[in-house]
């Protein structure tokens, strides 16, 4: 029955190409395509390449938002590219916020390791879908809708996990791509109807100019 | 020669089968998946589906922004179903503007017919990419960015054309989805970061309670 | 300002048009597509449809392989119809194992919430991927690929949540494939070279004929 | 050991879900949608509709192209629903001829199961691809470029089977497309540059009108 | 508040991954993949990569056809890589004509800017859809399938905007496909049902051999 | 009419851009990305690239097997890339069999060229779907799933050609995902519920260790 293995082995792996059940990223390419980066080939991945503990240490979440996010990308993580996943750890403090935010390029799923989180999104139609979810609970947020996670209620930190439907969902958190940059107040007013001295304010605060 | 023509007939039009070149929805169906709607058969199709004229007369901009969106997704416009692709109409008087927001589902691709416009949308990166087109040039906004564009200096009206690369793009506006809903204000401020005053003020205009 | 409402208003809902930015399942419809389910309307969808209490509860250990798997795909948790996303929760007591197996339709992300599981993949290239996960480790398993977890060395139980690439990833298990159904015995050992007391032997415990 | 049995079947059989490995389709359903039919549940599919035996018989090219084309497409083989793949069978006889034609919704792979068979395929850049095959060989056709086989030299009959990737391929045969339907000879006549006297004819031979 | 800054910061911005929010295409790496060309790094990305000015000036259409076609491909507008969206301006002066062709990669959807335009697309069954539009109309085309533009009772010059659902929707215009190339004349008349003198004048015109 | 020639080449051509009608692997650059390898210039691409001569010639089932399976993958048949489709060719002697195992990446088409073969596939229902097939007869084995094909009544050699919905569909063969690599045999023992005696007698045949 060693034949078996010779008469395979001769055909499967007298070609060399990766047989792509899998495309650890080889972020060190310089190269990135709408599809992702190029693969390392087979030979060269270990099992160390499919594991990843930078989960595993809470984030620091000594700072004004009491919160921390701790992401699981393509970039963090080579081998979820060309996967369709990713993942990431939030932190929360007592009254600790992840801030309005989008992704651009994925659906979430979100999972309460410990405590509280009350998690809320809103739909392309204006409507609030809003909860407070508990340990073991999950919950979905489309892809580009508004979103935001807070440990409103907790006397303790809150811990969840959540997954991308995307290597690489991206993240556009509203107060950063409003007030932390050039954009004009005046094109920032006209197009929010946010109140000039606001603006100033949260620009003064982000770092923003213009 | 007319034995080509029964031959294949007889092959490709005795199967009840629709060629599938197209989809035009059946928005009567009460059906929707995640691929879209049904397909009306195609014996029922014609020239006049495919056909829109709804982008032919000007929205009313005749209110506070100065500017209409005049969509034609496939709610409007039932061709588009299945064919990765949709429509709208911008018009913009001078002042104009169409206030930042964002497509959930798609990429845009602007034209402008007339007028200039400022467009600017926010990567992930907090990145402001900001242009004033003229008459005939285009500009591409990435899925899920925020972004807006305004008849700034202008003393004309503009009129632009869109397309998006689904034919349900979605259309999440920044004011409307924060302030027009019952959202609670206490975890709207907490998740922007917004003044209370701001946030009441901006309810009471635009409907929002919480 | 309140214009600007009911301009919007007039546009984007005088449509009864779903915005489709997500597509809870109507598993009740009785049609599957292969995009998924059809979608409820968004006016009847609430904040209940996109939350999931199932995962919360650990699952009944108590069994031969002292391990249970609860999932949360689309048949039990709607909101992820056609979002590329699903759940599961893989409770391990000490010594249990979730046996060899594929998911046919997804790509697979585990995350130790607690305890150690030693995790195990093999690739087409007939190579093994092993590796012993810690609390707060994640580990990737690509689609269609036969992989394992066990609770080896644990002395206490082990929990993880794996989520997938797909609202419906499919699951077969190696020995319930070969050993739990009517394929017959010949055919049996002629493509898997087992002995025939050997697949006797699994077919009585798993309850296959043939 | 038959706790694992009784374990996993209350789990995974007690919900009403389909598997979805595959989606036989439903055609008798008169829905379709952009992603292909309705399932079947899998409860009521057998062997039979994974299997197929209409390529079993040669077409009749008893005709004028001395040629016949038998699909196995979706509206033929319900299986292929869902797969991204189906098939054909091409019989040529001596000086047989599939015209020229593009397929608007997929590649093909032709393979050469007796005789000699001279195929040809023309690119976005007018560049002409052009070989004739003996039993064995295969060639691809990108989707959506005109293309044609012909049993030039051959003095016995030819047979390719070719497979699609798409379950519904679709089907422009140029002949048809130009003359076969009411398109106005004026308009036809301007946009192919090609002769009145030209037009009349293939209209009069193929049916065609206006 | 500065802390928000600087943690997120710390995060998201010390890592060396494109964010792919979009991939504007380096079209001089020399590398093209199926999913298209690399992505220039989002750094040197500006404002100008995603406005493009080249569809402002008319194309000239003093020629045979009285006719111009402008693309907005990625070849020459490099942001659209990637983003499933491409555009291209029509011109056509009184009598004009963009003769019949299929575009093998994209689905297409064309507004008229200015004139009156005759379009007509013939689908898989051999039907004709025909409608003649005016300023502010729109149509699509499905993709692969043959159709054609012409300026038809116009006395005054037509203009309309097409985009495509791809960054590279390919073009395959029926007359150089068969007459500007070297297929020999015996296999295009054969595969064609075109009379021998008609297939020599158009090769003679259109410079094709063989 | 030379000046339409003239005209259209100008767009077209003067522009360094691929088509991307297709793209033919350039296996030799040492880059594969999720969605395939880079794409060889068309101005180097030949008829050559598309045919494709390695199927013609039967396999050496002079082996345990009495089997042979020469694939026409990506590797081999660098013209498949970025098209969706790839084959092989399947040899079976009489009592030939094509081992047990799923393609983790790919639907399956099988088409009958001469003999019987004997196929089946196990769903993740755990149901058997098996049938014997003659000459000219199909079948489907949808992606990931167990299968296997015996000729198993057969005094005559039997051939396939199978087809697949990827240009990569990976191979992963039971046996020799079991039982040909380092797997510890106390893990595969755990995770199987084979015996001992039957996992180092697998072992021994297949170079197994651990």
């Amino acid at each position: 029955m060693l034949h078996i293995f010779l008469l395979f082995s001769l055909i499967f792996t007298s070609t060399n190409v990766l047989a792509q059940d899998f495309c650890v990223a080889n972020t060190a390419s310089g190269i990135v395509t709408p599809s992702g980066y190029p693969c390392i080939m087979e030979a060269n991945v270990t099992s160390d390449d499919f594991a990843f503990s930078g989960l595993g240490a809470p984030g620091n979440t000594s700072n004004i938002i009491s919160a921390a996010v701790t992401p699981a990308f393509v970039g963090q993580y080579p081998a979820v590219n060309g996967l369709g996943l990713s993942a990431a750890r939030l932190d929360l403090a007592p009254g600790g916020v992840i801030p309005m935010h989008t992704h651009p390029g994925a659906n979430e799923l979100l999972y309460v390791v410990h405590g509280h989180i009350t998690c809320g999104f809103i739909s392309s139609a204006n409507k609030v879908y809003l909860k407070t979810l508990k340990r073991g609970d999950v919950m979905v947020f489309p892809q580009g809708l508004l979103h935001f996670q807070i440990n409103a209620a907790g006397k303790r930190p809150s811990l969840a996990i959540v997954t991308f439907s995307s290597p690489n969902p991206g993240l556009q958190i509203l107060d950063f791509a409003l007030f932390a940059n050039d954009l004009p107040s005046s094109l920032l007013e006209k197009s929010t109807f946010l109140d000039d001295a606001q603006v100033k304010k949260l620009k003064g605060v982000l770092g923003g100019t213009g």
